[in-house]
């Protein structure tokens, strides 16, 4: 199977690059055409003129774009160029409805369409250890899930269409739960002149305990707030998160952990904070203690 | 060393248990003489007539006890039995400052005084595998440590009196959120009609894995919210973080996790399910979606 990759960010790359390394990569491209040039030379894999040209020339592309409307007009710039039975796999966060609409888009063309958001960050891209959680038709699922073990680690089909970026949004506001929680915890810690990294070890072993706390306690007790998932992005994804939840039910707030995260995190995102990472929440959480 | 044992409640009955089968108990004593007796026939260990009676007869007194006020009435009626270098070990959750007060309280006698409030629930407390964070003198902590662990698995010197209630009031904090990013996460995806058990799998294996997602999230989709940590509880320990930070700083809201958990707590207590599991807080969730 010949594959095309869009979308060359800080996750698109490393996927593509490992892609590659599996002799799997046939083409290219990416909005700004500079940035794909030094990925092209270093990987001898040509770039495509254009989105149809790449479609025209694979079976299936793999996608990874910011915003929700980015899919729908890639999938819009592609049309020219789609073919019967042609797979289009998006990596990318967006919400369940958006991913219906690239689906129905693509299969008056005969083309079918996975949502495939990833977790697992920059790092995970990198070392092939994503998650990947899937939604769309079990056999496309099937012809693809091989292809797809040369990004991702641990890849699992969780029903129709949609139903990956559902799993994705769950998991965004797990996570925005467990920041606050981490955070405000180890803030009221720190303020109370505790020994914060006998505190980790001990929490850590008992029925508080957590990914984050272990994996981004220490740091930002440190101070050091160097992007492993950044502000910006998961203030994107929770607002996927509520209109999700918008759509599900007519009650006022559906969602309070995640709005409270949001003014939270714009609020970080106005003091310049958006390209920090998420545990910069941290900062806010010092700052209710008079730091 | 001789350990009397004051307090037979959900927890102090099996750490009692606990003592009594490493050798260690000489004496118990409970508010209600009545509920005290049949543990006292199981173990052949007396009750004694009054808590001075039985400070009076061992060098070491453990404490599990409920509210912050029974803690120094305790030390209170014990007066009368106390004697130089006796030790008293208070496993309850009660505010740091109470806890300082206990132990000034005690050294005018020249008795010693650890917090050593546990975690692990009453699962912890029967089988001995509690966390216990401690805090007190150094030279106190070593002297108890080998009988302490005949109730906990994990004993953790944590600074000077005051510093164990310190970081049980961390865990309690961090507990809290994590209920709050668990059960808010796992409405939202019930209500999008997701499998949750494979959804469950896929997000304990990411970033947003937890202890809480792992051992209760399954329970709390079957709606049982049998107790393994009372809602009641929870509320009463988080009121005492909720104290513990205003004594930190001036500002007005320090821990707005808390906060936000305080009222979810007060309204499932007034709805009649004090006595349920933490987890119950799924059904506050779950109303936001419309069920």
């Amino acid at each position: 199977m010949q594959v095309g990759f869009i979308g060359l960010g800080a996750m698109g790359d490393p996927m593509a690059r490992n892609l590659a390394a599996a002799g799997l990569l046939a083409a290219l491209w990416n909005r700004s055409r500079a940035k794909a040039e030094p990925l092209s030379a270093q990987l001898g894999v040509p770039i495509a003129d254009d989105p149809a040209a790449l479609a025209r020339a694979v079976d299936c592309v793999l996608l990874s774009l910011s915003a929700d409307e980015d899919l729908l007009q890639v999938i819009d710039r592609m049309r020219a160029g789609l073919h019967a039975d042609m797979l289009v796999v998006d990596t990318s966060t967006v919400g369940a409805d958006t991913a219906r609409e690239a689906s129905r888009r693509l299969a008056s063309y005969g083309a079918h369409f996975l949502d495939a958001p990833v977790s697992g960050g920059v790092e995970g891209a990198r070392n092939g250890s994503l998650v990947m959680m899937v939604g769309g038709e079990p056999a496309q699922f099937e012809r693809v899930r091989p292809l797809l073990g040369a990004v991702a680690a641990h890849i699992v089909h969780m029903g129709p269409v949609g139903n990956g970026q559902i799993t994705k949004a769950v998991n965004q506001i797990m996570a925005a739960g467990i920041n606050q929680a981490v955070t405000e915890a180890l803030a009221f810690g720190e303020a109370a002149g505790l020994n914060m990294d006998q505190a980790i070890d001990v929490i850590g072993g008992g029925a508080a305990a957590n990914w984050f706390l272990s994996n981004r306690g220490r740091s930002m007790l440190q101070r050091d707030f160097s992007p492993r998932f950044k502000v910006a992005l998961h203030h994107k994804d929770l607002n996927i998160c509520r209109r999700m939840a918008e759509a599900l039910t007519s009650t006022e707030i559906r969602l309070p952990i995640v709005e409270m995260t949001l003014i939270h995190y714009r609020r970080l995102i106005e003091a310049g904070y958006a390209d920090e990472d998420i545990s910069a929440l941290y900062r806010q959480k010092c700052a209710l203690f008079g730091e």
